[in-house]
């Protein structure tokens, strides 16, 4: 199977200029044979295309899709007023068979919305989840919700945790993955009542290697290969993750300085700082799929460069074959 | 006013030792004048004091507390069954007015509830709520809470940003400190239920300079001054913060390994970063206040070593004189 991944190319703040780019870069390395298909205006994206030297790669094809919704735009009314939108038409195209995967840089509300509306939950999904990844000392561990929830019963961190396991399992090939619930204390009993009741849930469930809590410590330290919580707390943690390397490398810039050292000393420190900071570097990363849904659907960053773009396009063609809304079906 | 410091000298995973070795330092050192108070077992006390050569040192006092309340005890239970434990009688001599500032490293829950029992809550106070300190790119900023109310209403974050604004402006004597609500998003109307009737709550209070949501990669490029949370999402953010210095230090090392440098090379790396990490590094903090309370009270980490307490003791002897009780108590 040769996964066909359908591209929002209007969606982000960058687009539809990187996306265009980051697709021209990925069927070009083709590290997994894809083809891709761009959704957007088709003469402005046709215009991009041969700018960036893309007009005769056979793996690209472009999809009209006159509508679109820009990423400030309320989800609920861009979904209903803007029927031909690349969101509508991609998640079609996934729907109908024609691609295997869908992603989208934003309007992350509209494209989150429109994979519940268009290709619908799982069965028992309550609520579909942002599986995001968070790099740690030993390589990176997955972190759900991400955002996609930010207020959850009990159940849904149950979920989470169950989908979450199936993910860490499947694509990052861990076995036995071990998940583990993000809490204020290790004990059992601890935190606040939400995760007191999802404890004991979690506790229940069948088939995953539950540990316990983790404190906001161990997250960095690998405690887990999946992190369990709301989206709102899971939202704070990955862009304070992201942060810590813009932040910690302006306080190395002023400390470099106020060390006096010399041009090729500075250098050196700056080689050292760079190749760890390389993963803090979301652009890395891909995208977070949103489990839970009939098909496979990737969210990136509204920032994302044509790196980024191209790194999100491989994923989603690593992550298609791998069935995980048939995995989680079942499983649920 | 030379402030009179109450120390619990049991508490905390390396105590007693390491907070008699604290106060030593923090006596020699001098840096604000101050008596100590040390609360615990006599005898141990004493013996400590002679072992690390302070037992010559007229503003350290040992006032005898016979029980012991352990780091792991249930604070309910132990404040009941042990009313002659450290905790209990320097809360004791903060009420009655022989000392000015309470401070304990644990335990942490036994503590708190200790001078809500003992000192009692301001009037208006819902919630007295532990002020953590966040290194930033800048200096540092307060997150409030940082863990003594895990389940908040909106009306809790409400009051915590009109205390942090008080205790940043006194302490951290930032004029006009700016707060802010940590969120998923920066536009008003983002976030859950809880921060979503907090941002009204806190955008009608008069008296602080409220700038509405930040996210969670705002927090170390020093984007507030106070940064309001409720307790779970503040703990672990603190904690995560506190990770991220030990977590880059592994990483750092593995990649100086990986880039083969000279030893020469390899310390000057390690210059640079330490000077860093040092911001990173709470034992450098002090404890965090517990505000609206009726008198000064101060949380440090369980895992204190002899410099961290050192520097609480000497924080606890800065923050007594700004009589914040009185402060809060007007503004609320």
């Amino acid at each position: 199977m040769i996964p066909r991944i359908a591209v929002d190319a209007m969606g982000g703040d960058h687009a539809p200029d990187v996306v265009v780019e980051g697709a021209i870069l990925s069927a070009k390395e083709a590290k997994t044979a894809h083809e891709i298909f761009l959704f957007g205006q088709e003469e402005s994206l046709n215009t991009l295309l041969s700018k960036h030297g893309g007009e005769n790669i056979d793996s690209i094809h472009v999809v009209h899709a006159p509508d679109v919704i820009e990423m400030d735009e309320s989800p609920s009314t861009a979904l209903k007023s803007k029927p031909n939108s690349s969101i509508h038409l991609g998640l079609g195209y996934v729907k109908a068979g024609k691609c295997d995967a869908f992603l989208s840089n934003g309007n992350t509300g509209a494209a989150m919305a429109g994979a519940l509306f268009i290709l619908g939950r799982l069965p028992n999904v309550s609520r579909p989840s942002l599986a995001g990844i968070y790099p740690t000392t030993k390589s990176f561990s997955i972190v759900m919700d991400v955002g996609a929830n930010v207020d959850c019963k009990p159940s849904h961190l149950a979920q989470f945790a169950k989908m979450g396991s199936i993910y860490a399992e499947k694509h990052l090939k861990r076995d036995n993955p071990i998940v583990a619930l993000m809490n204020v204390g290790e004990e059992p009993g601890k935190g606040n009542e939400q995760v007191k009741a999802a404890f004991e849930e979690i506790e229940k469930l069948e088939g995953i290697n539950f540990i316990g809590n983790i404190e906001g410590r161990d997250l960095m330290h690998h405690a887990a290969d999946v992190v369990v919580c709301d989206g709102f707390v899971g939202n704070i943690m990955l862009k304070l993750g992201e942060s810590v390397a813009t932040a910690l490398k302006q306080m190395f810039m002023e400390a470099i300085q106020g060390n006096n050292l010399s041009q090729e000393e500075a250098g050196l420190v700056k080689k050292v700082l760079g190749s760890v900071f390389q993963r803090f570097n979301y652009e890395e990363y891909g995208g977070a799929p949103l489990l839970g849904v009939n098909g496979t659907v990737l969210i990136g960053h509204g920032g994302s460069s044509a790196r980024a773009c191209k790194h999100i396009i491989q994923e989603a063609a690593e992550i298609a074959p791998l069935a995980l809304p048939a995995a989680i079906e079942s499983a649920l």
